[in-house]
């Protein structure tokens, strides 16, 4: 059961309610977010929502019979929509697309993939500064003073950035040149990185886990949800399968699960999710009509020479192609 | 090494070439299909193609480093329709939608069905008469009389038929009354029903078996082949993982894989692939934008009533909806 | 329910018994093999046994929650043993060791292993005639006549022969030379092939599928049992994962959950379930310690010339050493 | 190529090291642990060790083709022993055993506990404090302050702690508090966390992820090696698969398949591993007879009132026939 807390309910009003569920047999959780005040209700108890829904500094009262509660569909039908400023925003009913490099890797680098960006009218740039990497001998990022260059030219030219946030310590440094915070999906349950960002008011993009379960992504969103940020989105970036024909196994149905499960955007990876440059395309295209709220792709002037993931990287022809037929997509999607 | 010979290659000419393979250290099978003969020649010389290239007989020659070897589109690039006749080809650029139940149930079923075909312009009618099922208790289909019956009702209405051929014995009987076999996803790998079907001069539809890689599709299918039958279909179907918010998951990714490496058309079955009713639609059209040849889904009437698989069968209006989606997506598709 | 029927029970009292089941909404499955006759009857209805336990024609009476019925425990607390004559059985608490090569090639090669069988003491040979090979320009067993030349060396021997069945038309022609038929990985649900088994009075093996579930393997050997035949044996031989560092993942949890949910013998083949010769042993102990009834593996005196997967088979010092250690391990089982 | 430098090895015959490295294009990592130098060196060349084997400064030189490095065997072909302390040594050739509930939960509990290990002559008492957890509304453990409570009466007792640290910032305040620093499944890749722990003076346990290969957990033992820290022991707690007739499905295969490709000890979990209470014992056995260095388990006097994990938890009599089983075993391990 989730009790959405009118604004300025006063204090005998609060504390009634609370012993008002507390003696049903709820285990009550007060949930502050940037916007609202929820009381997130655990318990087995039947309960007639008119028992409560009569008094006095509740705002409206749901059942939601799933573990995660705030996420759920089940007490905001209507979606999320996430606003990045300057009328980019996500989960609006358009295709949100978000390009850009595994890796940021110099200045020159970064001033080419903007101009590609712009010339194809694509508001978000991604790129990572803190790579996670499996041996600790591999190129590990350019760090904070690459990702100051890189805020510095998005800035001078109305990109948004998204990049992915790897530890608790580097929030604070991060937090004034990020438009959206990445949690890779090593990181999806990371759970004290998930409740500090809880606390930052900046849009978190969730990778699903590696072999993640769709609760679990569910999960995860509530623990950022629970900690106070509702600006969430959930990106499906493939599974990891016995299938080795392809670096993961993209999990298509995963996209109208979610948009089933959670008023949240859902964005999709088609990079990650095949892990082949030739193949990046259709899967985009497949996880566009089957109801993503963006797609997410790594492009790079010459992919060969990229710093990692080249062989999943769109130069720039085949990007501006991808580009097109979304585009094109779009007009059919309703 | 693929080498194609010319029809009516005299006796002599054979027996050299034969010789001379044999002589640079290859295996050689000499595959007789219903409309040409081949010599698949399994090594691991390096060997200069012109070496043969000459000698009299050989219509073609071919490099394939692939395992699988006639089915590879490393040697025949083009892409292999099937005909189906009456103007009904699988694999020639266009969608070919395949619908109807889970099980034959009785004529009423099948005259509904039809109907509902018809009213779509659909052309090809599933459903079937030998279930596969987990369980000795379970209905296991009308078999051969249930198949006569609906064979009689599709040829009065100029609708084919698709359904399951279980095992060698039921190859005779069911021959007359089918116009693709299907191998259902637990038989990819029984090989003796492979060997027979490539015996048979009638289509056959290869699942992809339920954990089965991509590559054992292509050596199943390699099977048939090397057996005689050249007129192979494959379907992507879902795979079995860890993930249980859906039946199976749907390896979107096989798709463009498979156009990429094979010949053969490709067919999506959504409706295993979820097992969802009410998430057919997004998979089947993201498997139609992302290169699939064909829709193969379960519709039922009464979806609720059906004898099997309800749970994943769409009624005839949901039906109707998604071929026209699919429809208003092959206008794009090129 | 299992309902088991007193051995000539007459006509009238079997139709009063099927017909106070029928009415209390159960559908009975009337099951004869080749020892007993039993009423298995699917329904949801809760029922006291008491209702029927005193009519008369009952020789027990048991509720089994299971899905599948006639193989669980819920029913038939007491382990089942599987005689193969001449003091050969499987499953009397002791460990049954099967070895042997994974293809039979040669006469040569079958007297070397007797010998070696006949050194250390083991009683069953496995061994391969007909080969399921993922590709078809593979080699593929040497059929009937080398089965005939096997068995004949065998029994000179005084040594049991388990070998795999491809196909239900190859069960008549191997019968007179077969101890144990085995069914494959592969053919774990060729439902046909069941059913034909279970008419034959010859133990059957049944491996598990390549990423078949516990519960699918229990089925299967329900389709057996259901149709006649009681004397199954199980087979954990690993399964299908992301993890490519062993050929398959060895499931060890299987051994003790078989052995709870029922009363068959359960065989481990460390073999397949690792696929590699040096850690063949220790899965085999591990197996052994978790409850297996037998192990069986594969041993060649010479594994790099073996026909067939030579990668994971043992020579005769590993086995004779294997067997040691197992033959320790049994004296602290209990 | 790994190079270890002598001690003290003076500034001019260093740099010509390096210099001479670099010239035969590897890129070196210097790496300094707390007892040693280590040149780790990583390229593509083909090379001659005795090019740099006379060089002056060198302890001794080493071909690794392993991508990890530090943790092969290939250059320690020794198992390293890890010293907690008053004679308790996991990898010394015998068993360690690792008992303790789940989560600390009061004083009392811990008490119990204790005296049950000490019953047992057990050496280490697991427990945790820090809890991850899937939903955020779950109970997360006592905090550092029942680690300082669990703590004092394990060392009034001669008992060693192994506990869950999740996040970079708890290293410090744990640091004194804890004997043995564990990594959860969920942060196996957690990259920083990793590094951090490098730097600490005190063993640290990485648990296999939760669909993490064997080669990423080595990759893992690696992050903490090159940081400073050799004292690593890795876990085996079971895999995600499709099956779910258990909780995970224990890779036995990886029990061996570690103590091949490491020097480092290696332990089994098995109350995660199948997570069945009554089968916990069947797998520890298993791991023990496979080579495993030691059996971490959870037991708890009370399961059914087990703050966590309950139902995979021994009660103190199930635990104490384990101990004694593994210790019958343990004799016969040789």
């Amino acid at each position: 059961m989730i009790i959405k807390l009118q604004a300025g309910i006063n204090h005998t009003h609060h504390q009634h309610l609370l012993d008002a569920i507390g003696n049903k047999g709820f285990k009550v959780n007060e949930i502050k977010t940037q916007t609202s005040t929820y009381l997130v209700c655990i318990g087995k108890a039947e309960v007639d929502l008119r028992t409560f829904g009569h008094m006095p500094g509740i705002s409206d009262i749901f059942h939601v019979s799933d573990e995660y509660k705030l996420v759920s569909r089940k007490w905001k039908t209507n979606y999320t929509q996430i606003d990045l400023g300057d009328n980019v925003i996500i989960g609006d009913g358009n295709l949100s697309i978000m390009a850009g490099p595994c890796s940021i890797e110099n200045e020159q680098q970064v001033l080419n993939t903007i101009q590609h960006l712009k010339d194809n009218n694509v508001k978000i740039m991604r790129g990572g500064v803190f790579k996670p990497r499996s041996s600790p001998y591999a190129f590990r990022g350019l760090g904070i003073d690459g990702l100051k260059m890189w805020y510095q030219l998005c800035k001078e030219n109305g990109i948004k950035i998204i990049t992915e946030v790897m530890q608790v310590s580097q929030i604070t440094d991060m937090y004034e040149y990020v438009d959206v915070f990445q949690v890779g999906a090593r990181n999806t349950q990371n759970f004290n990185l998930l409740d500090e960002l809880g606390k930052v008011d900046k849009p978190v993009m969730i990778k699903r886990g590696i072999s993640g379960t769709i609760e679990e992504l569910l999960y995860s969103a509530e623990y950022v949800f629970s900690a106070g940020n509702e600006k969430i989105v959930l990106c499906e970036r493939g599974i990891r399968t016995y299938e080795k024909a392809s670096r993961n196994t993209f999990d298509i149905n995963a996209i109208p699960l979610l948009k089933d499960k959670t008023h949240l955007p859902v964005i999709a990876d088609p990079s990650h999710g095949i892990g082949i440059r030739e193949f990046v395309e259709p899967i985009a295209l497949a996880a566009a009509v089957a109801g993503a709220d963006g797609i997410i792709y790594e492009t790079h002037e010459i992919p060969e020479k990229a710093a990692s993931d080249g062989q999943q990287t769109l130069n720039f022809a085949e990007s501006a192609q991808l580009i097109r037929k979304l585009n094109s997509l779009s007009a059919i999607r309703d």
